[in-house]
């Protein structure tokens, strides 16, 4: 997986829907209705609400991943891929904390990670009958703001205390359910440790999304509150024991997103049009920014962040797009919507109240294949770069402040402000050269997608070339100080028509278009889908009941399974690797080179200790650093990844291969002590 | 279509059938069947065999291109982008003659364009009975090798003389018809004239496919002989008065193929396999050297002509793939092939004899499925870069010439060698950065699809970098030398075995793998496709008779139709562009700048006159060069591209849009005069 959600959701405007019946391990089911009957009936594990209330407890959420309390004291377990851009931004071209790994030797030397927080979920009420209430009777862009009002007064109500309440209206099941998630939340969460870069993505890009696997995908941070370490009695212990072949496990975590019941309409529209625009982007992408890496130590320091977010993105929609384009997955996908919709005919009350939903999604796709283009290139994709899209959420902001809080645009309401201003307001590094490249690629492809003479390129670019823009704003913004950034957000509208700053007047030429574009998306493709996926899944909970998890949206789940290997083309593998098999996996080169740790700690390591293993939990994005959970609730593992095919995750589940990667606990602490010696979180971990 | 045919026919391996009733203007006739009936009813035309000879004996073929002789002096007339290999080397970091053009002052400054031949066709036979009578009774492998030996026999005693001479058996309808084409050969082609590339490629990729258009793509080459310039007595003689609006027009050249009736089996796997493994390798490939090309002004200079090939190969794959994934398009394709075979079943004869072509071909792909990956990184894309794909070619040609002529690999029959030694032989520069980079990323890639512990993958790589192999081979290798190159030719096996070159070392070591690859994807995909589509073939000729035009096989044809503009989404497109919509479409900003000598000559333009136009002539890439002639056989325009749908025309032709782009021989020859001083060759062209 590694973080693959926050490029991937650019493209995912759909909501999704869920019917079929759910297979053994498969289902990323809610807190409030885990199927503790049927993990009984196959495991014979009685699933208690105290263990439950664990899982969540001890569970957090990070932007993009998820992760969990491993200590009384607020230490944090999560993947290194997850820490990235922590110990990113607390590197510098002398002290690169990505090739070198980083260690706090004590508490005060921990590192405040800027503009990071985590939340840890509090709460989940059932909002379904207010916002049904809210929106009964509206269709389209009324349906939308009504929509849109009530999850904000609900919101807003939730969370009265801003600096640690967070609170979220989560669409389940397509709005056949509507829940508020409360969350408590931290802002100071401070870096403890990460290995080497090397150690935690060893096998690089070839091995990623596949196993056998030798990576420590690790990293450990500390959640504070006023200078101080946070108490969390709730936590996962350690397992000393580790993980046991055909062991049941637990995966609490917040998979991303998944379409697992899109209608067809809706999975021809991404196979055949969103899907190949992100492979044809991702790869130009993956190029430049390859070749940009390969100019100087520093540019390779530069990119390795957006290199590593493209190759994952990248390998993802290959494999959605490789299920999408499996014949027989699609002949099933096509009987089983000729069945749905055969049943629904069949119940005159049922068709009467969605019958139409299945056509009225096609014909919202057909409109968004028209409109797909332009939507992307003017708006959705964001402004392109630091400064432009920094530039776009200042003139935005400005504008949308000055509305009700009800008819802003989402990201705009009172509820999301302070986070927005705290991110505004924290200082982040600048680096000049790969901002200017990416900037003039990225006006480069707007100009190559809408057409050198389209009245918003020519807004863009006037008569210089992408090069000579991007040369202009990164001489002249001044939008790299955060105390600009946040004079000109306190500043409001008249600061923001009074600035000369290139960014601002660039933004300010041509965000009419952009929020154009956005409204003719969203009423004629978004709120149509909005609605007749919603009337899809409540035509299901008319035929079949509420007996299914939903699709995946980024909150927190339980997913369980067993440690279990898999057949590939008829050979068996193996659920569990060891250090042995990474010091033979290695060739010296990167990207198979084992940093000088491993190396000088060989002779002290037992090579046949558990490194890495797979289990069948089905996770997705968005897991990435979720703790796997033994029946005792000890921590047993450390997801990482998915194997090739849990890519096809997204679509459906399927047992005899979708396989999710794991650190080993047993490992994990091994490599603590004999590798890093970092015998302080060690015992923190383990006493 | 901009010769992106090199690079697509890497993945083009199937052979293509027709049989759908040709529409007005579609087709791409063949000399001996052209449609003087049909031209004569709808346009009144009388096409008599002179006429047709001209059209022959004034077209040259170019490699992946077209061109025509202009002069009785040998000039020949083609597109700047199918000389530019030639402008390229002849070009020096300290004289980019692709950057300032260039114009020889008098015949002795003419540049030779090392290992660059032309060929004009003189004779095309049918050697279908001969050919059937060989492989008779045969079926896969054994079809295949009996297919090659008689080919190989028809061409070497049909060209006794190599140096002039070349014949080549051509596939026609998919193996309904087989003839043999001799040709007239030059080897000694120099560089007369060609525009900077800011002229030629006005408006650059954003252009390219596109229309209203402004280029002056044109070059002006010349066919030597002993010294002196051939005699060419037939030759297009230059209008004066261009082309009209309505005209009737004639287009010979050499189309590169084309899919219009291939299975849909066949269309499925384009469409769902190698279309999409084409966008991806393209789209990083483009991002890799864009970046490249921004490092100097030198690495630029580098790029640019395999960036511009790159480029021009993802525009086409992008079309293809929209086509095939046009549903309306596959629906009919569809209908189209249940007719077909309802047609066939329904006479017994003909159902005994073809009725499982079309099912042996759905196998064919099936398999093509599973080898695809393995086939194309250890053989199909060619060993990477210069250096390897030059030991390939040394090792294979060792070894093949110690066969029988009829048992080898094509390409290396001694009808083909001469051509080979003189490719070999020629001196040609390296771009040690540019190879470096390339072999690289080449090496990157196939350890990416092959998996970094495949046996092939670790006999290229050993323990090592791809960068570390690239960086051997660039520092050891001496095969940029012809004189090395040479030897080890003469030196066949034994000099291959005794040798210590890098780049021969790695392709000693992983030939017969690649070989391997080769061989079984030949008997279980290529083979059976070839025998089956020429069944399919050969059903539609049992069921209509010999009545259509085979699909494109890079050899001469000749298209017919009309200058003439279409609608665009209801807003009509005019058929010309003149010099004054070209100074109001610059920029000024690369790639809309305009060279010096055009603003320094605008004065003396007048803006009205003709620059680019479009007809509905049915063209494909590799017509890239073709003269547009009119009804009394003078040259009005030189084709250089098509619109955005004329990329669909792999697959058919659709006359409301589909249009060729043209330079008008009236802007051509006034920019020849007004912008380019060229008095010489002006004269020449039109005394």
């Amino acid at each position: 997986m590694r973080r693959y959600l926050a490029v991937v959701l650019i493209f995912a405007f759909a909501f999704f829907s869920s019917a079929r019946p759910a297979r053994a391990d498969e289902g990323m089911w809610t807190l409030d209705n885990f199927p503790t009957k049927a993990v009984a009936k196959r495991y014979g594990f009685k699933t208690t609400p105290a263990f439950l209330d664990t899982l969540r407890t001890a569970s957090v959420r990070l932007p993009g991943c998820s992760g969990s309390f491993v200590s009384a004291n607020g230490l944090i377990m999560t993947n290194h891929h997850c820490a990235r851009g922590c110990i990113t931004n607390n590197s510098t071209p002398q002290n690169d904390f990505i090739k070198t790994g980083f260690l706090a030797a004590a508490q005060p030397d921990e590192k405040f990670c800027p503009g990071f927080s985590i939340v840890s979920l509090v709460t989940i009420s059932d909002v379904t009958k207010t916002v049904d209430a809210a929106t009964a009777g509206k269709t389209a862009a009324a349906f939308n703001a009504a929509q849109r009002a009530v999850f904000s007064q609900l919101e807003t109500a939730c969370a009265p205390d801003k600096a640690t309440q967070q609170c979220q209206v989560v669409t389940l099941y397509n709005g056949g359910r509507y829940a508020l998630y409360r969350y408590r939340k931290y802002s100071d969460v401070r870096l403890v440790f990460a290995p080497e870069e090397a150690a935690a993505f060893f096998g690089g890009d070839p091995d990623n999304f596949n196993f056998p696997r030798y990576d420590l995908d690790c990293a450990f941070m500390r959640a504070y509150e006023n200078g101080a370490p946070v108490r969390t009695p709730n936590f996962f212990r350690w397992s000393k024991a580790g993980p046991a072949n055909g062991e049941l496990i637990f995966v609490p975590g917040n998979p991303g997103s998944t379409s697992r019941l899109d209608t067809v309409a809706e999975l021809e529209y991404l196979r055949d049009v969103q899907n190949i625009a992100a492979l044809r982007s991702l790869s130009e992408q993956r190029g430049l920014y390859t070749q940009f890496a390969q100019e100087s130590p520093e540019h390779a320091r530069q990119a390795t962040s957006i290199l590593f977010g493209i190759e994952n993105s990248l390998k993802a929609t290959v494999g959605h797009e490789s299920t999408l384009l499996d014949p027989a997955f699609f002949a099933q996908r096509r009987a089983q919507e000729r069945a749905d919709r055969a049943a629904i005919a069949k119940n005159p009350a049922i068709a009467a109240r969605f019958g139409g939903a299945y056509d009225a999604i096609a014909k919202a796709e057909e409109r968004a294949r028209d409109l797909e283009v332009v939507y992307t290139y003017r708006e959705r994709s964001g402004a392109p770069g630091f400064y432009l899209a920094t530039a776009r959420t200042l003139v935005r902001a400005a504008a949308e402040r000055a509305k009700p809080d009800a008819l802003r645009l989402r990201g705009f309401n009172d509820a999301a402000l302070p986070q927005l201003v705290s991110i505004l307001s924290a200082p982040r590094p600048i680096f000049a050269d790969l901002e200017r490249t990416g900037l003039a690629f990225n006006l480069t492809k707007i100009r190559e997608f809408l057409g050198p003479d389209d009245v918003y390129v020519r807004a863009l670019l006037g008569n210089d070339s992408p090069a000579a823009v991007a040369a202009r704003v990164l001489e002249g913004s001044k939008l790299a100080d955060p105390a600009v950034r946040k004079a000109l957000y306190d500043g409001g509208a008249a600061a923001i028509a009074a600035s000369t700053d290139p960014a601002i007047v660039l933004v300010r030429a041509t965000d009419a278009m952009s929020r154009a574009a956005r409204q003719t998306f969203e009423d004629q493709v978004g709120a149509p889908l909005a609605k007749n996926e919603a009337l899809v899944a409540q035509a299901q909970f008319a035929l079949h009941g509420l007996s299914r998890y939903p699709d995946a949206t980024f909150t927190l789940r339980v997913t369980y399974g067993t440690v279990s290997g898999w057949n590939e083309r008829g050979t068996p593998v193996a659920p569990f690797t060891t250090f042995g098999g990474a010091f033979a996996h290695a060739t010296g080169s990167d990207p198979f080179a084992l940093p000088a740790s491993w190396t000088a700690a060989r002779g002290t390591l037992d090579p046949s200790t558990p490194l890495d293993f797979v289990s069948t939990a089905d996770i997705i994005g968005g897991n990435s650093g979720s703790p796997v959970v033994n029946g005792k609730g000890e921590m047993v593992g450390l997801i990482f990844d998915g194997n090739i095919h849990s890519l096809g995750g997204d679509y459906g589940y399927d047992v005899r291969d979708n396989r999710a990667v794991a650190v080993d606990s047993v490992g994990l602490l091994a490599a603590l002590r004999s590798i890093y010696h970092a015998d302080r979180l060690a015992s923190e971990l383990s006493p």
